[in-house]
């Protein structure tokens, strides 16, 4: 009996580029209509606090992209002692249309960067980190404005950027309701920020899917829940799990450590499994998990600076009293 | 020629007991004037969601406090995943004046703390940490109601209580203008916590002292700075500046490590300087310290329970939209 020849293993590597084009063209549609109304040209005032090389390679990629797709960027470079003042003048400033922070400023406390964060008007949190922004999200509640729902509430970038590119990758199911896409999913996040893996666990708990949370403390499982008044995802500890008892069971393995020296172990990924790296640095083993992975996304920072726009467009469109929303979530 | 007698060195040990019953005998009597007014009694909820023995002790400790006052204290033991929830219940309940929530929960993650101080609602904020509340201070703005100014922005406990023992020490200096009776005072304060050590520094500063502000990352002086608007404090780092650069220099010295193991080096106190602890820990060298310092107060969380009975107060004095503010700062 013949020996079954293997099939060749091809992983298919996706660029942010691909994703972030999409989204682009639907961010210059909006814009054409707004300015054939008349309207100025947006501007985002970017503050950079810190002398972080991935901060600053990521503020002059950001001016970039929203000169080349029509919009202002205003790069601030401020004494971190000033920010606050700072970002207040841009709360007060009318030709300001949202205010990006680069984090982390206050490294030894990151409390203090929280209270940065808080320190941006909700009318120009671009970056859907303000309390209220965040707190919709946790809960699952879509509008600003109850019981109208004119007004958008803001998904913050980095997180909202993983949900498009799981969207286009189509692990979000589109035969399931909407809201309930990722049942069935189990989903392995590496990160527990409060701006990136928390939020990311909770989204893609809210859409259905089993989500381990992973950081140095520990594994808690994010999972659906069903709130007093809304659906809300539910939140438990895996006492003595860790990332080792995640990865064989993930179809998607999600990795944001900001660590030169982190690598997700290549051998504990099941056969098949998307993997997303949005660290600055590599968290995948590059040639071994091209052998695992089906699919694996190597960056997502493209997409990212593409939704902040279409967040801007958001903010600029939640402004206007009278008119329903252009744009679907 | 004979040798002088030194004059034997006595130091007044001040008791927090003491001080409270000043600020206890205020409250007292507001809280009569309100009853008189057929007000009901006023409810704190109180959410403990640690298992911090420092905590529970302080939670046992504040309901006696309350109950012996006239004040309704629900101690609320919750699931810490459930207690946003709760919080946004007690939000929605107009038998709770005000809500405290016991620090620290999310121990390895402290930016999720502050996610749940900004939970309370403004209007609730009884121990003053939330966004506006912190703001105004670090802004040296009193009201939440500006141009009418009827609505008083309140002050964190802690830090406010030290504000109230310095005042009764006579440290405050109440020859020289309000807003200014700390100048010519230098202060070390040992913690620069965002609820405790950042706030007390500003706040002196604000006053008029030269402070420096101490944590294990470093030295910064916070002095009185002179705003746009608002006087407010700048922030300098003093680059390679170490606790002890500064003890030699102050005044007074407030200290609020929370550790066993740490003490204030006790040789490197100037004779004579006052010393604070507003640790769960002894920060001062017990028997030492009393022959080095002037005044000297061990412990704070009596004084703190009476401030955060006066916040209450004005919490629901600041709900009655006609009449002008019954108490003063």
């Amino acid at each position: 009996m013949a020996e079954a020849t293997p099939v060749p293993k091809t992983c298919k590597v996706v660029m942010a580029e691909t994703i972030a084009k999409n989204l682009l063209a639907e961010v210059k549609q909006t814009l054409e209509e707004m300015q054939n109304k008349g309207m100025p040209q947006p501007q985002l005032a970017a503050f950079l606090a810190n002398d972080d090389p991935h901060a600053v390679k990521y503020a002059e990629w950001s001016k970039k992209t929203c000169e080349e797709n029509g919009f202002k960027f205003d790069l601030r470079t401020v004494d971190k002692e000033l920010l606050e003042d700072e970002i207040m003048s841009a709360n007060q400033d009318s030709a300001v249309d949202g205010t990006i922070v680069y984090y982390p400023i206050f490294q030894s406390n990151p409390t203090h960067d929280k209270y940065i964060q808080e320190t941006v008007a909700l009318s120009k949190d671009v970056e859907g980190l303000c309390h209220t922004h965040l707190q919709n999200m946790y809960y699952n509640v879509r509008f600003l404005d109850p019981p109208a729902n004119l007004k958008k509430s803001l998904l913050p970038c980095t997180p909202l950027a993983i949900v498009k590119i799981l969207e286009y990758l189509q692990i979000y199911n589109s035969i399931l309701p909407y809201g309930n896409r990722l049942f069935g999913k189990t989903i392995t996040v590496i990160n527990r920020s409060e701006v990136n893996g928390r939020p990311l666990a909770a989204l893609l708990a809210n859409d259905g899917a089993t989500v381990y949370s992973v950081d140095i403390t520990g594994v808690q499982v994010f999972t659906r829940g069903q709130g007093i008044k809304q659906p809300r995802h539910q939140v438990l500890d895996k006492e003595g799990w860790s990332v080792e008892n995640c990865l064989p069971l993930s179809d998607v393995i999600i990795s944001g450590v900001p660590s030169e020296n982190y690598k997700v172990n290549t051998e504990l990924i099941r056969d098949g499994a998307v993997c997303i790296n949005f660290s600055s640095y590599r968290n995948f083993d590059g040639p071994a998990i091209k052998e695992k992975a089906s699919i694996y996304v190597p960056s997502v920072g493209k997409v990212t600076i593409a939704v902040l726009l279409r967040n801007l467009l958001r903010l600029i469109d939640n402004r206007q009293p009278s008119e329903p929303p252009k744009t679907e979530s």
